[in-house]
């Protein structure tokens, strides 16, 4: 199972709006058959894991991060598919919540005779399908936020200088956190004001994640879709109804960069998952500019807290991840 | 050498003016004595080692953190007692840059006859050695700053609250580092508007740091000097200027927990030497009270650097050394 997670966790960022899954097929302990979800999200692991495997399938046990959906979309059921390979066993992290399938593929599994373990390494897996999850039950996408900040907090001088406060590895991590969302959104002023490319680079040839500007105003000119550029898109209101809007759009994971204003609003609205930070060895003072803006917070008990995920030192800096209590 | 450094380590905090050592002694692969510089910076190490030793000195390797010293203060020259003892070895880490040692005490031990082998785990003798050496070389206590803030460096929010940012765990960190230094310093307005006690607590009894607030106004009541708190001292004036008169009255290593005022003051002038910072998973925004107080940086270039150390978790919070470059 910890195979078939690092195999689901590929697809994340790419697979949109279908749920990022891995599969590995195993026969008399010889791995037979490994699949992830593709680009675009068909077609599923399993059927990847199953066409490898071929007739080693059968008598074989697989290992799926996520019940096997149980619904003909624009793919026919990988339960169904399973069964017909002669699968012996099936092992999954996950109940698929979605209701086209909600305890549906297990069923099929088993009255087809096949023995079925449920919700082995279900934690994991239930933060590698974090978006997909968050979507399904709160109609929006998972939100990271990312701060790259000096050792006091402060994203730029007093005169507007941040290039570079981080190093160039941490701004590589972040094209590779970039790479594994659905989409990078910034604010109306950000964009203005420093016209970025909000897109991924030094990964070779991939699906761009889509380009998400909040403002009620009208867009700088911004580089055209293409290769090198998701699509982009306006949103603009409360926060929580642009953030179902994405949702019903079938984004599953969003990546905010700032500004501090739109930052704010979203943990103010409580919308934020997961903060992701890089700290350098740098001190700027209280007269550099601040990363989050204003939250209006009376009392300590109210602000936001999230706890620690992971830590580690990326070059000179620091990166810390933190996730919603 | 690794076990004589950290012996060496738990004089530190505790045995200003003098150096912490650390000392062992070896004969025949088997410990046979064990010292490090006493509170109050006597007995040295290496007498302390030689009297645990006793006759199994003779013909022993001694590992010391820093050359024996030479001369006759308070207590007679280590170098000598070692040629009395009969030790056949000496392995150093460091030459003392005391010039009233400055190599003598490796020249008697030659002298008498006994290999000497210098250098041996110098750069990690030297972290253990800094404030002695910042003292000796710069004339002014080595400086440590303290910031304990949100993932976005605030330390209160806009209306005041800081207890509590960081957990317990962190803050018990904060009293073994107070304990670690001989000092610790606060500005006076930090000193009016929190009386902070200034002391460690929950290590049991022992030598309390001196208490040091910068500031030209007269001070609020705060306790007296005894078990519980170590003695009060006012300094005021030009960072340098103070920093220098700490020095000259024997501080080698002094540990500043704010405010934001004074840690700008002493980052503008250079006088910064180690950055400790704790992070919590809690967002204040930019109405949060900032940690460390205006900068001037026009340029992100002349922002005062520093390289990481060291990382961990501590508790729900994480840690972060930083040495400057």
């Amino acid at each position: 199972m910890r195979h078939a997670l690092a195999l689901a966790r590929r697809g994340l960022g790419n697979v949109w709006p279908n749920p990022a899954v891995g599969c590995v097929m195993v026969r008399e302990g010889v791995v037979v058959g490994r699949g992830w979800t593709q680009p675009g999200g068909r077609p599923h692991a399993e059927a990847m894991a199953l066409a490898q495997a071929g007739r080693a399938a059968k008598g074989a046990t697989a290992y799926v991060t996520l019940e096997p959906c149980a619904h003909h979309g624009k793919t026919p059921p990988c339960a169904e598919a399973l069964v017909r390979a002669g699968v012996a066993r099936v092992v999954t992290a996950l109940t698929d919540p979605d209701p086209r399938v909600a305890g549906r593929g297990h069923a099929i599994l088993r009255a087809a005779g096949i023995t079925v373990s449920e919700g082995v390494w279900e934690a994991e897996a239930r933060e590698v399908q974090r978006g997909f999850l968050t979507r399904l039950q709160h109609g929006r996408p998972m939100l990271t936020l990312k701060l790259a900040s000096s050792f006091d907090g402060r994203i730029a001088t007093a005169s507007g200088e941040s290039q570079w406060i981080t190093d160039a590895q941490a701004r590589r991590h972040v094209h590779a956190l970039r790479l594994a969302h659905d989409a990078v959104m910034v604010g109306g002023k950000t964009a203005r004001a420093d016209r970025p490319a909000l897109n991924v680079r030094g990964f070779g040839p991939l699906r761009q994640p889509v380009r998400i500007v909040v403002s009620s105003r009208p867009l700088p000119d911004l580089p055209a879709e293409g290769a090198e550029h998701g699509p982009l898109w306006q949103v603009s209101g409360a926060p929580e109804a642009f953030m179902a809007e994405l949702g019903a759009r079938g984004l599953t994971r969003v990546f905010c960069e700032g500004g501090g204003v739109l930052a704010a609003s979203l943990l103010r609205a409580g919308l934020v998952d997961q903060l992701i930070g890089y700290s350098a060895g740098v001190v700027l003072g209280s007269d550099g500019r601040a990363g989050i803006g204003a939250l209006g917070l009376e009392h300590l008990a109210d602000a936001p807290r999230f706890r620690l995920a992971e830590m580690r030192r990326i070059g000179p800096d620091i990166m810390h991840c933190w996730l919603r209590d």
